[in-house]
């Protein structure tokens, strides 16, 4: 008998006949003698019909409110899908957020999990009970409920496998792996059947939308076995995990993000200080940075470039230009006309072909490279917005052809 | 500076320019130099919708999930004006059931408020916030959530009020106060200034549907000051209260409740403990008993007449045949093509021409009663749902002209 934790994603549950799905899938796995824990998002376009809601009466609404607004979607989720199982003969129920024992820092709308108590879920699962947790949602220290941002129930799914000591943490999606590109984009990607935390860290947060990169951080520092697969067809997904097999594929994966704004800082005095100044800003603000690039000091002035999520980019051109005296610069630009394209995979770096097929590949296509940054698992260019599926393809069709 | 507690229903914060509407209420009521606790009901149709929802998942819901899916409604509500009041400038929070500390037992679907820990409210209240409370739902001992039933917003809006001591408690509604009979059926009814709580505890159970006699009940016990007015006209409603001036009206008013259902158990045995056995059976299954009445035991038997709410009456015909050997009786009758039609007033007891003028009215208008209940205040004859209106009009009349 093992310890499984399921996650279903919002188009999983969006409707009657998907919650029965999922109540089979995770009745089947009960059956088999396992204790399951399901973490579920809200139905569909519920949460973007909350988000309206909440347009219509301020353009600004406090973070507070909205995720008090918000965490509603999944509680109704667990209702109904708690519902579905008993109705298939499965005892079930259900618990929200913070009835699950999730407690987070107080940053609305983007909440850290800071403590799992799961005293609760434990206690449950000793009656035999299927237990139906509400992702992506928490309790702060003032018992205040908050979100914990895009991806959360992915985060929420792998914190309790963590706390548990589950066996297997199973993302499903409408996807049943992880494959070496967008098969939206590049038609003959292929499905990997394992991959490590790095090479998949590297994916997420380059943008392969398949699993969050906090969830999948917090499944390395637990070593929590993840599995992507699909919730529509019954074939094993991929593994996530430590260590793969080093035989095989060198490059796992080419990751699109046009989600990403490229900031430019010109003209920046060359005096210590300055990337503090302004990344210690971002921080405050909680803007997540993504690739950081700074030329090298020429007659007393640098470049500095970064990127910041799409999202936050209005905020970050508004921080910059309220703070620019503090770190002075020439010109401040925010390009949200970009996109990120990257390839991964471990030990890359030591393959010194590898960065020059890219760019061969590249410049082959006509494609122009605005940004390049490198880590040992990863290479990654900013281009133009428009130009990326084709990178993409291009780039997939040189190292998988 | 006063304290006031708002309660607003579902209808009136149906939509965006509804919760403005709130909104400004609040917002004045607070600029005015008072402090403010509002409460609110799920948004319009929201309740149906969550139901008919579970109903596409299951016909017999888990009243644990139930309550955990409707409770997201209040959730939605108190998110959405406590934004709206930002919006207009007056700083408000908004707290859950269980955020301002409502506990309750563990009935689900029909729970009652055992305690409040104002605590919450109060540290609100004390930064000068106006206090957005989602009404109809509090925790029960085992951190489940639980609702407290039909007018359970009403029910909220009186505890909130009585533990805080409030100097008033205004039940905004779609009516701008208490009439003489229901003004869509009589259309000559007029608007009470004022009415004590016996008489309006005996409308309300008599389905004047104003105001849920359980928040009547606990405004009478703890002595709060009730308003009812309209949130849509800025006049005032009715106040109820204690004492009333005994001059005026001798009768309050006339009420119809069609959502009721005559139980006649014929023949049972005339032997001590039927009674008890047949309504301890009902109060184990929480069925509310409305009028009971006993036929003079004759020849060893008797028969005995009650009434329990519509939604009721097909678990009680299936009670009272499950269990038929305990209390024996011929037959078991649940006619649910009734009504029940009442006239309300304080001192009518002491008045016998009253009685006399009510069945005068109805014997001139052909229509036949078929049980007939009195109390000091009241008068209540069942008769067939068809002929209710009818008798209301007729009774109104006669009474009122």
């Amino acid at each position: 008998m093992a310890l499984i934790v399921q996650k279903f994603g919002g188009s999983s549950v969006a409707n009657r006949d998907r919650l029965f799905n999922v109540a089979r899938i995770v009745a089947n796995t009960h059956n088999e003698g396992n204790d399951v824990v399901v973490v579920v998002s809200a139905q569909g376009d519920t949460t973007d019909d909350l988000i309206a809601k909440a347009g219509e009466i301020t353009h600004d609404p406090s973070k507070r409110e909205l995720d008090m607004l918000l965490a509603t979607g999944e509680q109704i989720s667990i209702a109904l899908l708690a519902m579905a199982l008993a109705e298939i003969g499965c005892s079930a129920i259900s618990l929200t957020g913070w009835q699950a024992g999730f407690h987070t820092d107080r940053a609305y709308s983007r909440a850290r999990i800071k403590d799992l108590d799961t005293e609760r879920i434990e206690s449950e699962l000793a009656r035999n009970r299927v237990v139906v947790v509400a992702g992506f949602q928490g309790l702060n220290r003032y018992d205040d409920i908050t979100t914990l941002g895009r991806g959360g129930s992915d985060t929420s799914a792998v914190a309790i496998a963590a706390a548990l000591h589950a066996d297997l943490c199973q993302i499903y999606t409408d996807v049943d792996g992880v494959y070496t590109a967008d098969p939206r984009v590049v038609p003959n990607a292929r499905k990997l059947d394992t991959i490590t935390f790095d090479e998949m860290l590297e994916l997420a947060s380059l943008g392969a939308q398949v699993l969050n990169n906090r969830s999948v951080e917090l499944a390395k520092k637990y070593s929590v076995n993840l599995e992507v697969r699909s919730s529509l067809t019954n074939v094993p997904g991929t593994i996530v995990k430590e260590v793969v097999d080093v035989e095989g594929m060198l490059i796992k994966g080419v990751a699109k993000d046009d989600k990403v704004a490229a900031v430019s800082i010109l003209e920046v005095p060359d005096q210590p200080g300055i990337s503090f100044k302004v990344f210690s800003l971002m921080a405050q603000n909680k803007i997540n940075i993504g690739i950081i690039l700074q030329s090298v000091g020429r007659s007393g002035n640098k470049d500095l470039l970064f990127t910041v999520p799409l999202e936050d980019a209005p905020l970050t051109q508004r921080l910059l230009e309220e703070n620019r005296s503090r770190f002075g610069g020439r010109e401040i630009k925010v390009d949200t006309d970009v996109a990120k394209v990257s390839i991964v995979g471990a030990g890359m770096q030591s393959h010194p072909g590898v960065a020059s097929k890219m760019f061969e590949t590249l410049y082959e296509n006509n494609i122009n490279i605005q940004m390049i940054a490198t880590s040992e698992i990863k290479l990654s260019v900013i281009i133009k917005k428009e130009e990326a599926d084709r990178a993409v393809a291009a780039v997939h069709d040189a190292f998988f052809r």
